[in-house]
């Protein structure tokens, strides 16, 4: 079950990256679960990752090893290899080791990235076994099965793919993401994975991502759990003929601009998978006195269990939606400057129900499988968007179940 | 459905408190609705109310009510007159002027409380209508039709009774409860309403309260909703032979005590009655360096969804509690100094899974109906415990369908 068109794109290849798959057996038997990403020689590469203070072992050594200018990086889906102490450390140095005896290359200019369940030991064994296939697989159209083989119970593959012209060249920037629960990202997503053809420099290039993060990623949520394995790398081969992409200058801004809405793209088709979504919900928080405040009205909002059922049955049991706003723990808020709406019907102004609506028009809104729900604070200038989904009975099915 | 044992206690009398109720009509069409308090003259009161910064018509009115002696509280349920804007105000007004035509007293002696629906008009007449059967059924043994009239969702009514002996005479507290979803109180629960016969001064009453409703009620979560009528009152008639109680004695360290210990039981019930819930978890949080701290961890756990489904299927997915653990927000916590339990079987030490944890260990716990969680943190020496209950297909279904 997913909300809306959820089809994987037409990728574009990205010169100077390529991507090979293989199963190696650790929780799927069918569907390939491993995944290897090579960039040329020269490439950069930034990263941003959870803020999960019980981060897993291999966001650790992803983090560090971000600093060797990484060639390879190598993502498992079905363990987490997180709660797992010094073995999990261990384990995730041995698949680093594992990959670069197969590529020639340095175990420190791989990155580890593993997706799954908590608390497990990472089987390196199979994942040794199965390395040489993916590598051989390696090819610069594989994007649509390394969508799949980082997939845990996502239910459709995530893509996005954009091409930018800048005098006369292009540049391609394509995106993968997975996750559908534990999913509150903090600075990163549960994993997503972008590759663009541009020449960037590393600290430019984390720049960018970092920022274009925290308007996509960081504004989606399904559960409020933020995972312990969240990370969204963004690799640049720098084999595009555009010129080097420069601070400050009009290129970056084009780029920039690229990046943020495969960004928000990414994140969208997380919360479209949301587990058990039925529908997508749009929450916009107008007139809050800052960003911050915004934000946090939005989440409290996108967290209510209360609002979040209530979207699942259809119901416009808007009082639930105030009621979150009032425990946003904004200070001083004046409920009589509060107006709400659901699409473009006015529910609440001045302090109560607004005089022209009606059940009906409500209902129609709530019947929709996309909605928006604006909240208009009426104390300043600063507008946020959250992007959550409803809370069904799949919800509870999904992870009374995931472990059996 | 609801968790362990769960029947109506027998209460014993206190002496000045009368009870009456009946039915208006509001939503039940069998049940009583409303419910009607007396205090002898000379009774002290004393209240706690939520924090949600759109807290209902009739919370700003008892407040404000507070302050002249009050002599009668009026409770409904079925509608919340929360989000009515101004006529929501008139609407709380003329309740407790009707109140006060059929007792002969002043309206602002009067203080109303409303649960239920949120953003609907309250049918004051239909409340009008009912008012002189429940004042004409005032009894000092109505405490069980009380905790009835007050229910919405819950599935049994909530009711303690204590009595305590000083020099040779006894003093008795009683308290009803209700509440099982929009559950996070905030200095206050969704309603709970006590009365005692001991003479206490107002201000030492109300330290009494905020004191105990702070260990109690503020430490309980079903949903993480702050609902926008929570109340949480205590009345004293000081009809019981034992002098006053005075600040500073022990015999108020007594009396302290017997009322912790109420409130403590009410709040369990409320989690006991959480909406679908079908297990108890007590959170303890031990090794904290605040009381703050430990609270911030214990709620984290209880409201994250993850969690809350894998008890619901008696999973022990411990990976997820240490998920989010970490994602408390707590400062320099290192994962190694943490210790993580199942009743008494330790899942997680040195920052991993306990060598000495099995599986079978850990499925034989959440195969019980209340398990406590405890959370060594190993940073210093606070405690706290949170109570929370499991998430589960019906607290979808309930929140799902309430309205129709």
């Amino acid at each position: 079950m997913a909300v809306g068109q959820c089809d994987f794109p037409i990728m574009h290849n990205v010169n100077g990256i390529t991507l090979g798959t293989s199963n190696a057996g650790i929780k799927q038997t069918v569907r390939d679960d491993i995944l290897v990403f090579q960039m040329a020689e020269g490439s950069t590469c930034a990263g941003v990752f959870t803020q999960n203070a019980f981060c897993a072992a291999p966001v650790h050594l992803a983090k560090a090893n971000l600093a060797h200018n990484p060639r390879w990086l190598l993502i498992n889906s079905g363990n987490a290899n997180a709660g797992t102490g010094e073995q999990g450390m261990q384990d995730a140095l041995q698949s680093c080791v594992e990959v670069s005896k197969v590529v020639a290359g340095l175990a420190e200019q791989v990155l580890p990235f593993s997706t799954g369940v908590i608390g497990q030991p990472l089987p390196v064994d199979k994942i040794t076994l199965a390395l040489p296939t993916a590598v051989s697989n390696l090819a610069i159209d594989n994007w649509d099965k390394a969508a799949q083989a980082i997939m845990t119970t996502d239910t459709f593959p995530k893509g996005v793919s954009k091409v930018i012209s800048i005098a006369g060249e292009t540049i391609t920037i394509n995106g993968i993401s997975k996750g559908a629960g534990m999913i509150q990202p903090n600075m990163a997503t549960m994993l997503g994975f972008m590759a663009t053809d541009a020449k960037i420099s590393q600290t430019l290039l984390q720049d960018c991502l970092a920022l274009a993060v925290e308007q996509s990623f960081n504004r989606i949520t399904v559960d409020g759990d933020t995972s312990t394995n969240d990370a969204c790398m963004l690799m640049a081969s720098g084999c595009s003929a555009v010129p080097e992409i420069l601070a400050g200058t009009e290129n970056y801004t084009i780029f920039a601009d690229a990046v943020m809405t495969v960004c928000k793209q990414l994140a969208e088709a997380i919360v479209r998978d949301g587990e058990g979504a039925t529908k997508l919900m749009r929450i916009k928080v107008e007139g809050a006195l800052t960003d911050e405040e915004a934000v946090r009205v939005g989440k409290t909002i996108a967290h209510s269990p209360l609002v979040k059922t209530a979207f699942f049955a259809s119901d416009p049991n808007w009082g639930r939606i105030l009621a979150a706003v009032g425990r946003a723990g904004v200070e001083n808020m004046i409920l009589e400057d509060v107006q709400l709406f659901l699409d473009d019907v006015c529910i609440v102004r001045n302090g109560g129900r607004a005089d022209d609506y009606t059940e009906e028009a409500g209902q129609a809104v709530m019947d929709r499988e996309e909605i928006t729900v604006t909240v208009k604070l009426g104390r300043g200038v600063a507008v946020q968007e959250v992007l959550t989904c409803d809370l069904s009975y799949d919800y509870v099915k999904i992870n009374a179940e995931y472990r059996t």
